[in-house]
């Protein structure tokens, strides 16, 4: 793609609706859809009422889109399409992952202390089931100044068979060393089982450059309506062609099976369609297809990536000088994730002060904190308009 | 709700586009989406970006709207809004009552030959697993002349958990006798356990009557995107409360848990939602609750039931004097589903005959057969066109 020197970038941003009327740092939590997805998803309707419901035209229609939105996904993390499976959520993908491995009475699940609480509870389910054993690594207090990848290296037992962790943590922002995670559990073979990685990825995928084949991770489990701005209801998992035996389908039904001709069940699909469930909602493919390319209208990866890096470290940096205010990491941030904390202060009061005045944050439980996500689509305005208001919720006249 | 003695029918057929250029039998398949429906789904993500996508108010509008369908799915069965599950369609409907129920190897799964591929699959998946004992119902010789209740209760063990069936077959359309098997199976508790019964309803709901509190079944999975009209990617799960406690979450994620206020899970929610995952679709959610709105302007539920039964009588009336046609069911269907087979030929031929003419329906495997579909939205007039094609496809002239 050629590289666009002159960027129309009001005109980008009126692209997006949720942002005409608000100053929006919620990325995380889920991102704006374009005008362009809405009418992708409402002529994908259309279309599909048009030719069918149910028709071989409108099977066909959705078997095409599917496998065009694997393509896409595919080549954003540079893996063959068939590594894809398209999920609901992130929290399916981790799902698909934590269930379909052959658990013994007695493995042991390495998770870190900044997951996700649903992704937590479902991993004491699985060791409340399975008779396993779960440890946390502590990681909240090495951020900073400690080292997590021996914290998370040291973790491992000879009985380990999974590691749980998230590329960019939710609640702080910091990002983990992936790469050097991933070597360091290849080394840890030794023990009993081939250690394999699950990474959540919620706050990665569209904030970050990836290649998961370099990375060389197992599981790497995604969504389509955060940082990528797709319509809700949309993810993914990628699962390492490497470990697809080994991981069965769990939740499972027609669009993951081979049949005969007599519509018996005969075996898995050689690929990652083996994970996927039944009907979902089609024409909302369509709808993330169109909003990954609004993004690359605008610009190339490592563009949008530059851009949205160096807003979250504009608004950490305006942020330190606030007295009462402490970003949970020391250093700039290096992805759209500043978390902080004010000094005496519920984080809610601040989210629901700065929410009054259409400024959009969260409150984060663990640790309690207030997070603001800056994307490529954030403008310094915006980041300047946070900042004040921050100040004048602490009392510094503005 | 008042009965309306003169239903305006072209006008309400009119709701729904896709019923406007061709004759429509699928919809045991997927129902065609009423105007009203697509209107409220832009609405709803239009909305989303005018108060988010994330926000207080956005989020407790997806925490409206969800309620809001649970209500509206459990006044369909007689039951109380606790006992709903949302879901993404029938097969993870299922899947939550498959993987959730406390296996011990030998245990053994009843279910009948009629059932869909993916849930046979699924089911095989669960017996290496577990090393569990499947046995399978042979109802195909029966459904015309014998007795299929007592087929299913001869195949009863001593340490069978659970039985999956379809309400109404997939493949012949015939209904079984759920509150005689239920009846049933509650006398057959003199075994190890008390035996189980999840039910496959992807034909039945919205296409019968449903009471499911005085038919006892302890699992009710449905889907609102075929004979409810509603759109793809939506469906449910009732589990019967006395049985609640019985089955455990297995795919699970933020929406099911309960967090203490430092984010720590501390367990399941004390209703149907302890089974949902995490980020759905929420405005699909306000199609379907759209679409039941518009069956419910058109009738009664006995008014549509009765009409797409009496239209289903109709056209198998009209196949059987059809030289060469032999449909499934001896005896006049009381649904809306109609398989037949043509001597000599396979079924996908008359499919792309009829698709060709925009008739559709759709092939079956097992038995190999064609289905055609009535609904109450179904006119006589396509009836009568459906059978003259299929007349002038064995050779007779029109």
């Amino acid at each position: 793609m050629l590289q666009t020197p002159e960027v129309d970038y009001g005109n980008h941003r009126s692209a997006f609706p949720a942002l005409q009327n608000k100053r929006y740092f919620n990325y995380g939590g889920q991102g704006p859809l374009p005008w362009g997805s809405l009418g992708a998803i409402a002529k994908a309707y259309t279309q599909l009422q048009e030719i069918g419901p149910f028709s071989s035209a409108a099977n066909g229609w959705g078997q095409t889109i599917a496998q065009q939105l694997r393509i896409q996904m595919a080549g954003e993390f540079s893996v063959h399409p068939d590594t894809i499976t398209l999920t609901e959520n992130v929290s399916v993908g981790c799902n698909i992952a934590l269930w379909g491995l052959p658990w013994q009475a007695g493995d042991h699940i390495l998770l870190t202390d900044c997951e996700h609480p649903g992704i937590v509870a479902v991993i004491q389910e699985l060791q409340r089931r399975f008779d396993l054993r779960v440890s946390t690594v502590a990681l909240l207090p090495l951020l900073n100044s400690g080292d997590p990848v021996q914290a998370i290296l040291k973790g491992l037992q000879n009985n380990t068979r999974l590691v749980v962790l998230s590329h960019v943590l939710w609640n702080t922002g910091h990002v983990l060393p992936l790469r050097e995670i991933v070597q360091g559990c290849q080394k840890a073979e030794s023990g009993r089982y081939p250690v394999r990685l699950l990474v959540d990825a919620a706050q990665s995928v569209g904030s970050q450059a990836l290649n998961l084949q370099d990375l060389g991770v197992d599981f790497y489990a995604f969504t389509g309506h955060k940082w990528w701005c797709g319509p809700e209801g949309v993810g993914g998992l990628y699962v390492r062609p490497g470990v697809r035996d080994e991981l069965q389908p769990t939740f499972a039904a027609w669009r993951g099976i081979v049949e005969d001709e007599s519509g018996t069940p005969t075996g898995w699909k050689d690929n990652g369609q083996r994970y996927e469930v039944a009907t979902s909602a089609y024409p909302l493919y369509a709808g993330l297809l169109e909003s990954l390319r609004v993004h690359q209208a605008w610009g190339s990866a490592s563009q949008r990536y530059e851009r949205l890096r160096s807003l979250g470290q504009s608004l950490w940096q305006q942020l330190q000088t606030i007295p009462g205010i402490t970003c949970l990491q020391d250093l700039p941030p290096t992805t759209g994730i500043v978390s902080f904390q004010v000094a005496d202060r519920d984080p809610q009061d601040l989210v629901q002060y700065l929410e009054a005045q259409q400024i959009l944050v969260r409150k984060i439980r663990n640790p309690a904190c207030v997070r603001a996500c800056t994307h490529y689509l954030t403008t310094e305005e915006e980041v300047a308009q946070l900042v004040a208001a921050v100040q004048s919720f602490v009392g510094i006249p503005g």
